[in-house]
């Protein structure tokens, strides 16, 4: 009788985690025991470590040639976006960026020049969000593999969590959703060729389209100023970045209040409205050209750099003349997700995400 | 007429990184010019961020399956060694350890047995380091890739730079040379089942002399203690770990002077002893198995977890009172390397070392 291994593609990523979190937690309770935050922090969107009146922010993430970098992205959008992946994990903690480190997985047979330029756009990025590049490795790898980590601080009064979220809160995104999503739709479709073909020949509209959603695909801007300002306010009581999927995150959020009160005896919920959420005209024109649903795009395919902040509902105005939001759901006492259609009937919000390791 | 591409192997990594660090500098001076530390910690073990009174230590290294982890491997192993590797480079900085961050690429079929070992290894690693795992990321990978950061902090008025190497100064190293050498020899070798079979043979002192190398190879212990206690004495100038190879530190020591004074005339040298190298028996024993030589093992192979240290010729007496050191050599004004052979003729010492990229 044979005995059938198990492999790691039968957990799924967010099991591969929450895995090395419990073991972690189990080995190294007496570094985490004393800071409910830096406790928390292990599975938050960056860690942090107790650095006097600041913590210290730091957060790694890695792209790969095959999962991540499709055929038409160019050597200085690779550079750009390793960057703009670990500042965005930075932003969800309204963090201030201290310094950037690269490591490489190259291929041998890499061109020079398209190694300046990913270097150089590893340098714009880390001038746009003021950044300064103090380290990192290169290694020979038969796939270009790159991974960053972006270190910063914050008041420790000051930091964003997860965990932070309760009944009544409000829930509000940075800016629009589904603009990536759109962007890779076009992108990785095999009708690339023939869309092109039809964007040349006239509508000059699909044509701005392309380009709009492409940049969001290629050339995605992380959140920082908006993150560095929410710790301004007092009403914004918790963020996280949505580059996995606005669905994945508000999971998560519902998730991290259960492990930070673990004497709860009731679960937060979580209630959206799809009349309310952000999905611009580019995206349904892109959903409509490939036959998808603008709303998924908009709820599960993540990729845009935008925060959710949790906000104290009478906060909410204030806050709305500082930073541009759109308020699209809030938390609620049911322990599961809701929306709320456009016909007013509520439905089950289906959970789901981006996972690597899932077939 | 075909124009031949440049690539990157036509470069190997040294001048790779000195090619990034090369743009870091013309573009982000404005970053490092006020602190010639900080400015200096480009090339050095571990980058330097301004912390107030200290510095923040941080420092990347990236292990790939096909460059770094031979079959023998165990999963334990693997995630043992890809802590120790970041944890040396801040050994080398005289820093405390204060978290360390894991991205990890991971193929598919991956078993999940594996997965835990590895993260077991990793978490073994960090307890034996006193250094909370806080962070990482998981990806899909067609091999096994390892990133690690190591983040921790020093006093900025003693921190072990490479850099502060003059005239006169002693270097030392913190343990034997060759041992992991002679380890990767006997593992990678093709004569390995060979070599397996006549150990088992009969040769009790062969089968120790293996389990002793295997164990440098695949188990190595970086310094951290030894760099910490370093900073306490003020004769020890600056450290450098020297997994790379021996020579390539000393000359890493070299062009590190040359950088820190631009104004400086002439650039320091360095002038080893051969009869102070130590190389122990076991070295021997290997290189004339495989009929190698042990003074190039112990030179150029690199993969010791030794510290190098620069240390003020009136100090060492007390020093040695407290740290298990080797004298092996001197800081000289003549601008290049030698070495004094047994017989008393000395030879320029060949430049060399480990490096990704060259055929």
């Amino acid at each position: 009788m044979s005995h059938k291994k198990t492999k790691i593609s039968d957990f799924g990523e967010k099991k591969l985690i929450t895995r090395i979190i419990k073991k972690t937690r189990q080995l190294q309770s007496d570094y985490f025991s004393n800071d409910l935050h830096i406790m928390n922090s292990l599975g938050d969107d960056a860690a942090l470590i107790d650095f006097g009146s600041n913590y210290l922010v730091a957060s790694s993430d890695m792209l790969m040639e095959t999962s991540h970098f499709p055929k038409q992205m160019k050597a200085r959008e690779i550079g750009w976006k390793i960057v703009t992946v670990n500042i965005s994990d930075l932003a969800a903690m309204g963090a201030y960026p201290t310094g950037f480190l690269v490591s490489m997985g190259l291929p041998k047979e890499m061109d020079i020049d398209f190694f300046d330029e990913m270097v150089d756009g590893i340098l714009e990025a880390c001038k746009y969000y003021n950044l300064p590049l103090i380290g990192g490795d290169t290694n020979e790898s038969p796939q270009l593999v790159l991974d960053g980590t972006a270190l910063g601080k914050v008041d420790k009064k000051k930091v964003l969590m997860k965990s932070e979220a309760e009944k009544g809160d409000l829930l509000a995104v940075t800016g629009p959703l589904g603009l990536a999503a759109a962007g890779f739709e076009f992108l990785l479709s095999e009708n690339y060729p023939e869309i092109k073909s039809k964007k040349s020949k006239n509508s000059e509209n699909l044509k701005k389209t392309l380009r709009l959603v492409t940049k969001h695909a290629f050339k995605p801007k992380a959140r920082l100023n908006e993150g560095i300002l929410a710790t301004q306010f007092d009403q914004i009581k918790g963020a996280t970045d949505i580059t996995d999927g606005l669905v994945s995150e508000l999971e998560e959020i519902i998730n991290a209040s259960k492990n930070s009160d673990m004497n709860s005896q009731s679960s937060i919920g979580i209630k959206i409205y799809e009349n309310k959420i952000p999905v611009p005209p580019e995206v349904i024109e892109i959903a409509d050209l490939f036959n998808k649903n603008p709303l998924d795009m908009a709820l599960y395919y993540g990729e845009d750099f935008e925060l959710l902040f949790v906000i104290k509902k009478d906060g909410i105005d204030k806050i709305k003349e500082h930073l541009n939001l759109h308020v699209l759901g809030e938390v609620t006492n049911t322990g599961f997700m809701e929306i709320v259609k456009r016909k007013g009937i509520t439905e089950i919000l289906p959970s789901g995400g981006y996972q690597h390791f899932i077939d």
